[in-house]
C-alpha cells in the first residue's frame, strides 16, 4: 500500500533520536546569485552522510521483531545507511556490493558492521547475488526507494524542514529512484509546492510524471550517479498524482554547482544533491512568481558522501 | 582597555540578526575514533566563511558614526569578513592585500564590496602599504584580533556554543594571534575549560602562556596559514591570566585531519581549523578525566575558506 502524511508523520516519531536533526543554511551570496531566499535542509549533514538514513532507519525499525537480517544491493547511500539503521536496531545487514565500488565506500559499508557479499559490477549480477542472499540466509529485502516505509522516513526531511522555516513557496528535491521526492510529496501536503529536478540525462521522471506513463531509466551517463534509476512503481504512483513539475539541470551546470555550493555554503555536496539548484539556475522560470514578492525556496540538500580531495563523486552510488 | 565577559555579552546582542547562528555537529564515528563526545561548534559555516565575521561585525558596530571608512591588512578571512561587516553597517573598508593573494580571496574581498591596494607580499610591505592608506584616506585601522572588539566578537561563538550544549567539559579552539583564544576565554568563564591547540611549527602561543613571557613569531612554515602570527597584546595578557592548556599538532596529523573532518562530518575546514582536532588525537591525556566519564568537548570548527576542489587552502591567511 503506498504511504501518506501519516506514515511521515509516525516516521518522525520513529526517527526522534535515531537522526541527526540537520541544520538549515542561507546564504546571502546565493540569495542574489539565483534572486530567490535559499533556505538549504542539510541532509548532506545527515548521519551516513545523506538523507537515506531517515527512510533505512524507519524501514528497519518496522520490522516484525523475528526479521534478524536485511539485505540490499547498492553501492551508494542506501547500503551504508541500511548498514548502520539494521546495527543500531541490533539486527545484522548484508549489502551486496560490486567489486569496483570504491575503497570509501566499502570502507563505510564495513564500518558499520554489515556484510559484505561482492559481486561483478552488473545490474544483472547485483540482482541474481541478492536473489542468492535471500534464498540462503532468509533475509529480509530492503528496497532502496521502492518501499512505504523508506518513502515515509525520507519525507521526514521536508517536514523538519517545514517546522524549522515553516513559511516557504517550494521545496526543491532531486528525483531519482523518487524516494524522497515522494516522501516531499507526502510531507509537503498544502504547506509548501514541491518542485522536483533531474539531470538532463536522466530525464525519465520528467517524461514519467508530464505523460502520465512509467519510462525506463535512460543510460547512466550523468555525473549525478544518485539520479541514474528509474522511478519505483509506489514512487510513480504518488508522484503521477501530485504532478509536480520537473526541472532538468546540464551536466556542465551540475559540475559548476557543485564546486560552487561548497566554496559558498561549506558543507560537502555530492553532484546529486547539486543538481536542484542547477536546475533552478538554469530555469528562472521555474521559481518566478506573479506576485512580485521574492520566493522563499527550501532546497533539501540530499547527500555528500564525496572525497573533499576531488570535489566529485569518486564511487558509483545509486542513492535514488 | 581588555575586555570582559560583559563585553562578549553585549556583542552577542549586536550580533543577533547580523551573523548566522551557526549549528552544532556531531558524529558517532569521530566520538569512537577520538574516544570523546564531540560538538563541533561551525563558525566554517558563518557568514564569510569563519568567525572573524563575529569580531568584524562588532567592532564596525562600535564605530563612532562618522567614521565612515575602515582598513586592514589581510590575505584572509578578516579581510574579507571586514568588508563584509563594513557593506553591511553602511561604511566603506580598503583591505591592503599581497599581490600574491589567491584570485578567490580577491575575488571575495571584492564581491563584499571592499576597495582592494596592493602591495608586495611582505609583512613590511603590507604595513607600510596601510600606513599609507590610513594616512591619505583617514581610515581607521580595525585590527585583526588586537581589538577589544574583535575579541569580544570572538567570544561570541563559545558563548552561543554553551546555550545550545550547555554541559560541557571543554572547548577547543586554535590559537594564532589569540582573538578566538582570548573571546572563548571570557566567553567560557567557569563554565567549561578552554583547551587551545597550535601547530608544533607555531608553538609561540605555548611557549609565552606556559612562561609568560611575550613570544615572537616562529617563520610561517604550517600549513595552518591562519595561526602563524604570535599573540596580540590584549590577547596575552587575557591568556596569561587564564592560563589555558596549550596542545600541539603536527603537520602531518593536520593535513590527515583536515581531509577526514570534511570526510566524515561533510563540512569544508580550513586546516587551522582541523588543529584542535588534531592536537586532541595526537595527546590522548589532554580529554582525559579522573571521574571515568566521557567527557563532553565542545570544538570551535573556525573557518572553511578553501576550495574544496583540492582540499587544501590555496590562498595565504592571516586568520589568527
Amino acid at each position: 500500500m503506498n504511504p501518506t502524511r501519516t506514515d511521515v508523520v509516525a516516521a518522525a516519531q520513529v526517527l526522534r533520536g535515531r537522526v541527526h536533526k540537520t541544520p538549515v543554511l542561507t546564504s546571502a551570496t546565493l540569495n542574489a546569485l539565483l534572486g530567490v531566499d535559499l533556505f538549504f535542509k542539510c541532509e548532506n549533514l545527515q548521519r551516513s552522510g545523506a538523507f537515506k538514513m531517515r527512510g533505512a532507519t524507519n524501514a528497519v525499525r518496522a520490522l516484525p521483531e523475528d526479521v534478524r537480517l536485511v539485505a540490499t544491493h547498492s553501492s551508494g547511500n542506501h547500503g551504508a545507511a541500511l548498514a548502520l539503521a539494521a546495527r543500531e536496531a541490533g539486527r545484522k545487514a548484508v549489502v551486496v556490493l560490486p567489486r569496483d565500488a570504491h575503497a570509501a565506500k566499502r570502507n563505510a559499508v564495513a564500518r558499520y558492521g554489515a556484510q559484505i557479499v561482492p559481486c561483478e559490477p552488473t545490474l544483472a549480477a547485483r540482482e541474481e547475488t541478492l536473489a542468492a542472499v535471500l534464498a540462503n540466509t532468509g533475509a529480509t529485502f530492503v528496497h532502496p526507494y521502492d518501499n512505504a516505509h523508506i518513502i515515509a522516513g525520507a519525507g521526514t526531511a521536508a517536514l523538519e524542514l517545514l517546522e524549522q522555516q515553516p513559511a516557504l513557496d517550494q521545496i526543491w528535491v532531486p528525483v531519482g529512484g523518487g524516494g524522497l521526492a515522494a516522501g516531499t510529496v507526502l510531507a509537503a501536503g498544502e504547506a509548501a509546492q514541491v518542485v522536483l529536478a533531474e539531470p538532463a540525462l536522466a530525464r525519465d521522471a520528467k517524461d514519467a510524471v508530464e505523460s502520465g506513463e512509467p519510462q525506463l531509466a535512460l543510460p547512466p551517463k550523468t555525473i549525478a550517479d544518485g539520479l541514474r534509476t528509474a522511478l519505483g512503481q509506489r514512487n510513480f504512483a504518488i508522484l503521477r498524482q501530485a504532478r509536480p513539475p520537473v526541472w532538468l539541470a546540464s551536466e556542465a551546470g551540475i559540475r559548476y554547482w557543485t564546486a560552487l555550493l561548497q566554496a559558498i555554503l561549506k558543507v560537502v555536496v555530492e553532484p546529486s544533491a547539486a543538481v536542484t539548484i542547477t536546475a533552478m539556475a538554469e530555469n528562472p522560470e521555474a521559481t518566478s512568481t506573479n506576485a512580485g514578492e521574492i520566493p522563499k525556496v527550501g532546497v533539501i540538500l540530499s547527500g555528500g558522501n564525496v572525497t573533499a580531495q576531488d570535489g566529485r563523486a569518486p564511487w558509483p552510488s545509486d542513492q535514488g
